[in-house]
């Protein structure tokens, strides 16, 4: 199969990620089909959906006066009239309204040249998934996962297809931050793992290649032993959280809010506490680790859990939000 | 002492780092004296001070005109006109010129304020050095090292003023990274920590606080693990230096040269390689980081050692130098 063949693409999942994936590729002109459980399922899905569109469509109101308010998914380029992006809305207007929603496994996998799994983080709904899914599924259908904390060599056997099975992992915001990953597993056919690369192109995003399986991708390998050794300074009294950033910022010319600090706090510290807790380091009580996830304990007990909840290592007004 | 009460400075040591530190006390106005062991040093000593000179002038000629010039440690505020700059100009040309070199350690240690301590990162030499330099120096004197790798508890006793000694670590390119850590052993005087902060200050530099002795201070805690994580996707397989750099660009929106892959190229790969191995993990053959030093050995046999060599990671032309 090439790119060009691929005309229909089911999602399967309409959660966070689910849902702007889904909007990002039919906003390139795929047509998309969105997989949920159950009818109750497609009435929440619709209005993330309704959220999302009208991000798409207020973002690309706001490239027409606002150079900074520029989204790489949106357009290959900032340099566009207010007519070009005009056609652009109405475009959009008219392909987010045209994603299908469905519950049945035929109608939503029948025809499917590329199925987008985005259920839940849980490896055996996983596997009953794709044990289901491959009865339902055209021969041709490559099957790409979103997962961010599995393997694609987790489930490549249940899929029954392991060459046409891989991840095509997706960040937040997607049509903003348009950087996927791509890792294959020791069976991925390499023309599926090109095809793959080829359709995040098609749909606006930066495909970065993993070549072999690497748990953390490669973001998260950079950034969680970041994260460690910022909340280790920080915990151990070493010195004080502006004072890292400052470092940083300093030393590597970064701006002010892409140091350790105000990464933790946009991305939330329940989360970075439960990625560091993960780590068997973190058992040993008198560790850097242990003192990080208890410091993050200590916010999160005070409900300061990031930029979301108004504070979290710093004070933010709520148009820092 | 208040940092007003700061008159005579005495840099000892006249090497790279000690030049750089002694030309940007003196711009400041302070009267620097530089002591060294020998009058070959002396000599050896005056052509990095000359060069060193050069840099400053021909840095403020370039404020001029080039708004990228502006160096944060020549000038508080990049929005000087020409009239103001070829003031400091005359300014850092007698400032700079007027620096004494003493081999004699009484007329070099006298009458100091406060002595910086650039010596070999060696330890007998230091415990040495500080030994003798108690017998010559003032009681009220602060004694200052910019040692990078060893901590100050280390020579505090050797000082004889345990009260009055730390580390005041600057990088390199202070004119333009004006950053500076510094780091209290437990038996530093408070008053003596904030007095250096203050300094930090009135030679234009920003100081960054740590309460307790930390290897690798601040910036070298944050960017080592990052560099063991950068080298050992790319030294396992997982992917390509390029891919790193474009992950970390886009995820954190850092300039193309704030990446992994282009730090290692500046900073040099045998500087790099002599760091990792010395984390005991190294010695496991099957680890990510003896992967990783065995990776940039094959880059240093081949000579490409980073950017000074005109290729690294990635290859230089001249101009990027």
């Amino acid at each position: 199969m090439k790119v060009e063949d691929i005309k229909n693409v089911t999602v399967a999942g309409g959660g966070t990620q689910g849902s702007q994936i889904a909007s990002q590729i039919a906003y390139k002109g795929f047509a998309v089909t969105v997989w949920v459980r159950s009818e109750a399922s497609v009435e929440r899905a619709r209005v993330r959906f309704a959220t999302i569109k009208e991000q798409y469509l207020s973002t690309l109101e706001a490239m027409k006066t606002d150079a900074s308010a520029y989204c790489r998914g949106l357009a290959d380029t900032p340099d566009l009239s207010a007519e070009q992006i005009d056609a652009l809305i109405a475009q959009a207007e008219e392909r987010l309204s045209s994603i299908k929603f469905e519950t049945d496994w035929d109608a939503a996998f029948g025809n499917a040249d590329l199925v987008l799994e985005c259920i839940n983080e849980n490896p055996q709904e996983k596997t009953e998934f794709y044990t289901k899914l491959s009865a339902h599924l055209p021969e041709r259908t490559v099957i790409l996962t979103d997962s961010s904390t599995m393997l694609p060599s987790m489930f490549a056997e249940a899929t029954g297809r392991p060459d046409k099975y891989m991840s095509l992992h997706f960040g937040n915001q997607i049509w903003r931050n348009n950087m996927t990953e791509l890792m294959r597993h020791d069976g991925t056919d390499p023309e599926v793992f090109e095809l793959a690369a080829q359709f995040a192109e098609a749909i606006g995003m930066v495909p970065l290649k993993l070549n072999r399986e690497q748990p953390g991708y490669i973001l998260n390998s950079l950034l969680i032993p970041w994260f460690k050794a910022a909340t280790s300074l920080v915990a151990t009294g070493v010195c004080d959280a502006e004072t890292v950033d400052k470092c940083w910022e300093l030393a590597t010319g970064a701006d002010p809010g892409q140091t350790p600090f105000r990464k933790l706090d946009k991305i939330g510290l329940v989360l970075a506490r439960n990625i560091l807790s993960m780590d068997p380091a973190a058992k040993d009580p008198a560790s850097g680790l242990a003192k990080s996830v208890s410091m993050l304990n200590g916010y999160i007990d005070e409900g300061k859990t990031g930029i979301a909840a108004g504070e979290g290592f710093y004070k933010y007004e709520s148009y820092d939000k």
